[in-house]
């Protein structure tokens, strides 16, 4: 019995995200290293080997610890933090460990202190602006190539970009612009490189490029990571259909206000975090309803959507045709907005099999 | 030595915001029920034991039950969530307990599946409109009050109320009539049955209006939490200074754009949690970044501030004349928005004197 907030995982459709993402990878024949840091569990994590995937990509150290133990190559697609040398030389010792530098700094504290061999990815900024190295920058990327390169304690492995500007779109459409654009700006460096070095890695990956473009084979390498349950958000840019969202909060009704339409759940800040959409029709959408099951949940009932949350309560605006469907001690089930962010709160999910999944 | 994002804690301006509170409370001869959702520590809630207070306040019966090992009177101010019914048997056999009650169905539920006597109180709206019950109400509340004092498991408590509105308060003058405002309604509603039940409590308590209101004698209790440490959000209301911000996040700094004028750190909504401000001069703050001392933290580095966060990358918005002074390495403190969402994410506390102090 469902007490309190409680994050379900409908592990069919998650397994089956993880199909139809590896089965694009393999028609283009390029590499998949799924992103580990939606789910965080080692036990989603072994779903993908059953489909041959053998390498990762998790956002920090201490995640790369945790999946150390069932996985052993790994990247972590996050610029270096230096001060975790400790981590990373422990790390390198046991298994392959793809870095992530951009600066010469890194490069060369890493070479001062490194015990182990890594690998590096020189990390690229194809136009989301958040970090990395702007690909017209030749002169600065051959330098670090040559460092990396020349350094006995770091394997030189190519390029790695992130085109988190794909967030952005709107569109299925907007999303393939983004995605030409940013595997062409890599490519390009990649082939301006490609005399020098030989072997090199060029890595893409984010959810909505990946779930709507079809070819990848300009690339060696792709690493989503949401899509292993989708969310709201990717629902809003295109990337994915409302029913390949395979994570939902199930939260307790404590209190219903019908004269304004509302109804007040167990389930905040602390449990969805507080990220939202801006929904042209409802303004700030914290997350959506959907309709309950024997086993898991159904469509959206329309019109029906976390409003405003706090710590701990959250307040769904309810239609009144609904209202009245609804008693305190009820729960609802609630599509969230950013699985990442939602899952990172939560301690564990729950199938709905009725199983219990742990994470990191 | 700080190698990722660390959640530090100035416990001397934090035992100086719980001294500040407690002399507040005193002479306006109320009781102080500190909420304790905001450090959820057992450590940090010892410190109040210091200035006598013996009862607490929190948001969720697992906060409860982790605290009970310390108090022996705890009001959980939220509305009662009935399907935790097993917790909330197993907490009212050892301690004072206290659950909000607004509606006939909890009480009825309540009534039917109690098996040790808990206090009551009504939950009422005083403005905020989150939840809660009208008090103009009075045939409602008249019948709501009769049930819980008939019933055999529940003692009729009193009025409680949350002014959650302040948070929209952008002075002090603001806040002043919020707090009037609510007082007012609350105060109202407990002299209308002052007569048919005698030493009801009338509770209040949110931070801004406790902080910047002087007197509180007109009601019985207050319960504010967020003061313990305040935050960015704290200030731009008008409630604390912005040197009584009591924690602060270091943060690695892992990448340096000096064209755009950026820092990356190491920290992001995993970290700070997505919470932002919106501020004229800059838009969408995340967090203020503030001048490191020999131990803690000093002014704030005006203009330099978090402006996006995504899962673990921070970007920091830096002056040109300041963005020399950083190298990849280095680490940076930086005042949450939220301090009460900023703890949840975090495992622990690292005071500045160097002590660990965990958490729920």
């Amino acid at each position: 019995m469902i007490t309190k907030p409680t994050l379900f995982l409908d592990e069919k459709q998650c397994r089956k995200n993880i199909e139809t993402m590896c089965s694009k990878a393999k028609k283009s024949n390029v590499d998949f290293r799924p992103h580990f840091k939606t789910h965080q569990s080692q036990e989603i994590g072994s779903w993908f080997k059953e489909f041959g995937i053998d390498k990762i990509t998790v956002s920090s150290l201490e995640m790369a610890r945790y999946f150390a133990e069932d996985w052993n190559d790994i990247t972590v697609a996050f610029p270096v933090n230096i001060l975790e040398i400790e981590t990373i030389n422990s790390l390198a010792q046991n298994i392959e460990l793809n870095l992530l530098v951009e600066s010469r700094e890194s490069i060369t504290a890493l070479e001062s202190s490194l015990k182990h061999r890594v690998g590096a990815f020189i990390k690229i900024d194809t136009g989301y602006h958040r970090t990395g190295v702007d690909p017209n920058q030749i002169a600065e990327i051959d330098e670090l190539a040559r460092m990396i390169a020349e350094s006995e304690m770091t394997e030189f492995k190519g390029f790695l970009a992130h085109a988190g500007h794909s967030y952005k779109c709107r569109s299925k459409e907007e999303i393939r612009v983004v995605h030409k654009q940013s595997t062409e700006a890599i490519v390009t460096l990649a082939e301006h490189f490609s005399n020098k070095y030989s072997d090199l890695t060029v890595s893409i990956g984010d959810t909505p490029t990946c779930s709507v473009a079809d070819d990848f084979s300009m690339v060696d390498e792709i690493r989503p990571g949401n899509f292993v349950f989708y969310d709201l958000a990717q629902h809003q840019i295109g990337a994915c259909e409302i029913n390949q969202i395979a994570a939902a909060m199930a939260c307790p009704i404590v209190a219903i206000h019908k004269a304004r339409n509302e109804i007040v759940i167990y389930g905040g800040g602390v449990h969805f975090s507080k990220e939202c959409l801006e929904e042209e029709k409802h303004g700030a959408v914290y997350g959506q309803v959907v309709e309950k099951k024997e086993t898991g949940w159904g469509d959206p009932t329309p019109d029906m959507y976390i409003k405003s949350l706090s710590q701990e309560h959250g307040i769904i605006a309810t239609p009144e045709s609904e209202i009245s469907k609804y008693k305190v001690g009820d729960c609802v089930h609630v599509l969230p907005v950013h699985s990442c962010m939602t899952a990172n709160l939560m301690k564990s999910y729950k199938t709905t099999d009725g199983k219990t999944i742990s994470r990191l």
